[in-house]
Parts: C-alpha cells; structure tokens; sequence
C-alpha cells in the first residue's frame, strides 16, 4: 500500500468527558488520500482530572500542578494508544505514530499587548516528549501554535480533512459538526483549498447539555425528547436572537467563554417550564446552524453532519425544517464514523506533517501563509 | 566539512537574569565531535517577564499569563537569534537550527501520587513551534521531558558534552561549572560514558550573590573583593557545614527551593559584619565544592571551571587551597568559552538530536536507558 501508515489520532475537547482515540489506516491512492478506521472508542477521564482542568481555566491552580498534568496526560494517552489497539488485537508494533491535540487549557488568537510585545496565543497540554518516551513512538502534537504565530486563529483545523475526503466534483458541500460549539466548512464543488470557507456558528449542544444538566441532571437529551415534549417560550427565543455572534461575518469562532452556564443562567427565570427551556435553546441551536448555512453556502449543497449533535433527532428535524432548500446526511453514510471525525482528524494532520504537507488553510485561519503544522517526538 | 550544522544554542537559568545565546558551528572530523563558537552574547529580559516568571513559581498567575509568556519567548528568543547573526554580519539563512532550553518553571523529577498515577514531571516554557514559525527554520527543545518519563532526573545534561568534548585519554578530568548551583563531572580517563559520575555539589555564586544583594545592593562580588576584604565567622560557618545536602550520595541535585534568601536570613544576625558574612560564605561554597571532588575523583584530577563563578578570583584561590592534590584550570584555557558553555551545550544536544544520538547518560540521570531528547519543530 502506497506511503501506508498506521496512526492513532487522539482528541480531547474543552468539555473534557472523554479521550477520543481512533486507531486509523491513512494511505495514498491514485493520488489521493484513503483512510480505514480500525477501531475508534472513547476514554473516560478521571474527575479528579477533568475537575482539576476546570480550575485550571478558572485560575485555581498552582504551577506544579500544571507541570504534573502535562506529564499526567501523557501516561493517560499512552493507556489509551494502547487500549485502542488491544482491543480489536492489533498489534501496538505495527503504530507508525500518535497525533494528539492534547488538552485546551487557553485560546486566544487576538492579539494583546504583553509588556513590550502583542502576542496571542494556545495552549494545549500533554508532553508530546514523554509520550514518545513511554510508548517507544513517534507523537506528533500541538498543531495550533505555528498557525497562531503566523497571526492566524490556530482554528478551525478539520477543514483540511473535510477538503480532502469531503470535496465532491459535482456537488457543493457543507461538513456541519455539531460538537459542543457547530461549525461548518463550506466546500465549493470541484474547488481549490482557497475557496473554502470554515467558521462557528454558534452553539450546538452546549446551550442544551447545559440546560440539561441543570434541570434534569442529564448529559444531553437523547434523541431530543425532552425538547420535542416542550413549547417555544417567545421571550427566551427574542433574547436568544439577538446574540450578535450568530449575524457576524466570518471568519468568527467563540467557545465556552461565551455561550455557558452564566449566559443561559442570564436569560432564563423561574416562571420558564424546563422542558419548554430545552424546545427553546433547541431551536435556537438549530436556527443559528440554519442561518450561517443559508447566508454563506450554495442553494442545493449536501450537508454532511458530524458529531454528537447528528443523534439528536429533533435537532435534525429542525434543522431539515430550515433548510429546504438542501439536502441533509449523516457523515455515516460516507462511510465515516461520525463520533470519530475529529479523532480521524488529528490523525490525518500528523500523516500530512509525515507527507512534508500543509495543515492549515489560511484562508479560513487567516495566517499569512500556509505551513506545515504540528511538532513531534521520536524519544527512542 | 563533514555533518557540518550551524546552531544557535539558548540557554535561560532559574535566575532569568539574562538569554544566553551561542551561534555555533559543529562537525566531525575523525570520527569526533568538534565545534567553533562563532558569537556569543547575553541578552537582557525585560524586568515585567522576569517578575511574571517568579510570580508563576509563588503561584501567582493566571492561565492566560502562562499561555502568552508561552509565545512571548518565542518572541524573545527569535529576536536572540537574529541579533547573535547580525552582530557578526553572519547570514542567517545559513542557520541550520535553533536548540533550546526553555525557561524552566517546575522541575521535580520525584514520583508523587497524582489522582490514580505516580507522576514526575519538569517544565520549560516556549512555544518551540511558534518559534518555528517566527524564524522558519527548524527548533529543537524539550530536553528534560523523556528522561524523566523514563524515570531519570532529567538532569544534568551538561555531562553528555563533558564527556565528549573534555574526556582525556591520559588524564582524569572533573568538569566543575559554578553557576548559582555548583556541579561537577567526573569523567576518568579513557572512560565510557557509563563510567561517569555527575551531581550537584551544593551552592555555587547563589549564596553569595544573595548576600551581596542584600548587604551591597550589588549582583555579584566582583573578582572576590568583598570576601577577601572579610573574616570568617566562626559560628556562621560551623551553622553552614551542618548542611546535610554537601554530605550526602550522588546522584543528587539542588536548588533556589533550598539554598535561597529564607536559608541565609535564617543563618546570620545583625551582629554579623557585610564582609564577614560574604567571606564565610564564599569559603562554605569552595569547602562544599573541594569536599564533593575530593570524596569522588581520582587525586591528581585536572580540574576545569566554567561559569560565573570562575571569575571570583578569591573562590579560585580557596578552591586552590583547599584541592592541593588536584590541578585547575578555567575552561577558556581549552578554548571553550566559559560564559558561554551551557548554551554551547545545549546546542550539542540539538546536533545529537540531527545525528540520532543518545542525548542522556543515564548512569548519571537515572533514566532507564539512554535515548534520543528533544522534541522537533520544523513549521516551514
């Protein structure tokens, strides 16, 4: 098999509930790139850890136990290179390498003057060198930083993914994810990365995990039955609207900075049903996803759905309500696990930094240049 | 020339009082390293980072602080390596890589329990990638981390350039830095590289610079003028040479965490004359010096300082006297500039890393085996 390697792509979002490892075959074919996903499974992580993370982004913590996390996280991912591996008897041996994202910790590519100089910047944890150290494995990580000081957001990083297996010579797509925050890349039929337009749209499960946690002590509403049980508060669904985010123009990204507990605390009261909160925030997701689509992507695109927000059916519905005018499909149907994409993700951007190719896409980042992303560890 | 690489080495200590930065040029000739150091130049940090570092040791910081002191270094040390070409009118694009050490924030390579896992772990801060990309060119960094994820120290990792660049066929040496710590090397003749022996000795110029700046108001005892200028006190120095550390086995290792301001405030009074408490503390750092070598290497050792504190003429004379059966010498006597020699160093171990070389000798960290260190960005 041509330039064949065996990668474990891991990815851990800012919600911090798992370790989503992907065990991936990347290889070459007429040109083009070809992937398998072996095994893909998610990993708890402990609630010390995952508590210890929050006080970390609320400045609650001492210098040790950052340094002790960076080293924490990498005996974690190695349990989890393995276990992905074991599971399905694939033997560790044949593992080309690991390509993390590592924990988000901070994000801020706007920059701020900081004594005598502007910087922004990321911070994603892990020692991608004590990884490497302990698995006897290259680790290839950290793949925001170089987009981030060429003046770039260091995000979003999965359009390159959604270009390269999404792009279709007849059709227009758009890769919607819907994680905890949606986002979408608008890929032109036949088009060059250039073209490409990628940015969040707004909330996509968060507003709704929240509500759910708060009300009803869930993770998420399965299948969005407690939304569909509920009715449209006017006044809720007004104050929503106007969150300016949802009008800006890209490229625009947000996060848990901004749409949290004190914003869906901010607009909601006593006298609200909860169920009606969730139908609300629901459809509000969904109108805000429903929005950016119809203002920036061609009529008739085929929208390709990702995340854990494709499981939420009445979610779906809505969104096939708003957007009549295209056409809607899990990213399952292609033959990509939909849970797994990010996962997938990461592990591609360590196969295109073993290739000597690209990461980002400027033109969606907003970097001056296109570049090689990511740093790597061969402790052997 | 053979293997020929041009390297900019970065040193930052745990003083933060200065970028010492070292443009070197490393080849083989015979089978053996060799390197000429081309231009060597300390640059200043500003006074607003050197005091975010310290409040980052006390804890008091936030993540968004760390984050950009992340990227604000890779800001700082890009401008090093232009500044240490350009001051020579050498051409940067000639450079073949940037090898640095990071400016360290947390360094315990002890085993503590950390929620489910024992957990040692080191921390150098700079985003090697963001350098990478400021400078496209190449950065090797993050020395310390796979030793210690192999159970090493982490440190020294001076002795792995002792050991080829000042190893004697005929002639037992021990490579004495005196930094604000003091360390020494034992490299016996002939010797492989598991014959070393490396440990901390216990204070260098720290003490004695903390003093001079609380009775002087001065950053060092120039020469040694102070000291000779006093007598020793007695009671003070019997106080000092209880300190157990001088005594105890290699490998061992110190810091600021122990010998600092708290140590000397809790050892003298206000009967204490200025120069009488410089003076013994000066003859407190030859003795622990002098006790360490004698207990450790061959009698007739040729002994070769570097650092700071090889220009304390007055430490020179004690160390003289108190190692009558040893010979001295200053480093710079063997045309290796001793100001600049752990920036050299770190250097070497970026060249290492381009040759696929071991870059730790684990007799000496405690490391599990020896292995390839650093972690590579070549974001171009």
């Amino acid at each position: 098999m041509e330039k064949e390697k065996f990668i474990i792509g891991i990815m851990t979002g800012t919600s911090v509930d798992s370790v989503d490892t992907a065990l991936c075959r990347f290889y070459m074919e007429s040109g083009s790139f070809r992937f398998d996903l072996l095994n893909y499974k998610e990993y708890e992580i402990n609630s010390d850890i995952r508590k210890l993370i929050f006080r970390i982004t609320s400045n609650k913590f001492t210098i040790k136990e950052l340094s002790q996390l960076n080293f924490y996280l990498a005996y974690l991912f190695s349990d989890c290179s393995q276990g992905v591996c074991k599971e399905i008897g694939f033997d560790f041996k044949n593992v080309d390498l690991i390509s993390i994202h590592g924990q988000t910790l901070w994000h801020n590519p706007i920059p701020e003057q900081f004594t005598d100089k502007f910087i922004s910047s990321s911070l994603q944890l892990t020692s991608i060198s004590a990884l490497s150290a302990i698995l006897k494995k290259e680790v290839i990580g950290d793949f925001r930083a170089a987009d981030i000081a060429l003046g770039g957001q260091g995000a979003p990083l999965v359009p390159i993914f959604d270009y390269y297996f999404l792009r279709d010579e007849k059709k227009d797509i758009v890769a919607l994810n819907i994680g905890g925050i949606a986002n979408i890349t608008i890929i032109p039929k036949n088009c060059s990365s250039q073209n490409l337009i990628g940015f969040d749209t707004g909330p996509g499960n968060m507003l709704i995990d929240i509500a759910v946690s708060k009300y009803f002590n869930k993770k998420f509403d399965e299948n969005g039955e407690i939304a569909k049980s509920g009715q449209l508060i006017e006044k809720l669904y007004k104050d929503l609207l106007r969150i300016d985010f949802i009008y800006q123009v890209p490229p625009k990204s947000t996060g848990r900075e901004f749409f949290n507990y004190q914003l869906l605390n901010s607009m909601v009261n006593e006298d609200y049903l909860p169920n009606d909160v969730i139908r609300t925030i629901t459809q509000f997701s969904a109108f805000s996803i429903a929005h950016n689509i119809k203002k920036y992507a061609p009529i008739n695109s085929m929208i390709v759905v990702s995340g854990g927000g494709r499981m939420n059916s009445y979610l779906i519905d809505l969104l096939n309500t708003e957007l009549i005018d295209y056409d809607l499909m899990k990213i399952d149907e292609l033959n990509i696990n939909g849970d797994a994409k990010e996962a997938i993700c990461f592990a591609f951007l360590g196969y295109l930094y073993k290739m000597h190719l690209h990461g980002n896409i400027n033109s969606i980042s907003g970097a001056t240049k296109e570049i090689i992303l990511g740093v790597s560890a061969n402790n052997i």
